[in-house]
């Protein structure tokens, strides 16, 4: 089963896609879909709703796990980063695919074993879970395959 | 000139549809777009982007107008709130029709002369400008009026 991350943002959507055999994961690609901040804003969300087409469209995922957001202050973030998390999701949904949705303390607590992890802490488990040469880079790309193994130990009964 | 109003939400989008003539305006149409809360969040996102396809394809609008989003502390509001809007301005953006925005203080300043005015007394003046029998109802769809509404005051230089 192949199962795709996304940790959604306007400027940057991180992407991961990892296959996951029985209880073995490995990573078949991971990036980020970039949108320039001087563009206009609809424009921006119509870029990412594109590029997810053509990540559907080459990896052709079974599943997708996706970024719970919370927010602590920032409402005006908040609507921005919802923006273009609306926008994933109307993509996954036109696509049909099953949607699963994590918050970020779970996501921790499944690589990590503890909801407090720091950072860094779930970057290397992402290395080490998917046998990667290094830490993945950018961020939003390791976060995204962080949100897809998380989704692949759910699927297990791991967590 | 056919001016479309937006009222983002995802369970209620308002529209309203009016014309512009020199300086006269009028009633096309107004209502809602409506998703059932049972549904999961990503279907609710595709009702609410093809039913703004029908609505562009019946009333054909040259510009749109939609609010402008603040809030005050629900950050989980607005994260959803923000979803419905990415999905309504991407499809916009897909139809290539320009986009004004508007805060709901400028919505009305626009009708009422001042940024505190009540909701009933923005509901009175849309029913005023646009010379109808009665208030419009849902609230939302005469939230949409009023945004229209204040799309054409701005583009006749009039605020």
């Amino acid at each position: 089963m192949i199962i795709l991350g996304l940790d959604p943002g306007t400027a940057t959507t991180g992407y991961g896609v990892i296959r996951m055999n029985h209880f073995k994961i490995s990573a078949i690609a991971y990036g980020t879909i970039l949108t320039k901040p001087e563009m206009a804003m609809e424009n921006r969300l119509e870029v990412i709703y594109e590029d997810l087409g053509q990540v559907l469209e080459q990896y052709r995922p079974d599943e997708v796990a996706i970024e719970k957001l919370f927010f602590g202050r920032n409402t005006t973030t908040a609507i921005t980063v919802g923006q273009a998390r609306g926008v994933l999701l109307l993509r996954l949904a036109q696509a049909g695919l099953p949607i699963g949705e994590y918050t970020p303390m779970q996501v921790k607590k499944a690589l990590v074993g503890y909801g407090s992890a720091e950072k860094k802490q779930v970057q290397y488990m992402v290395q080490n879970f998917l046998n990667l040469p290094e830490i993945p880079k950018p961020d939003d790309a390791a976060d995204a395959l962080a949100i897809a193994i998380c989704h692949a130990h759910s699927r297990s009964g791991l967590i």
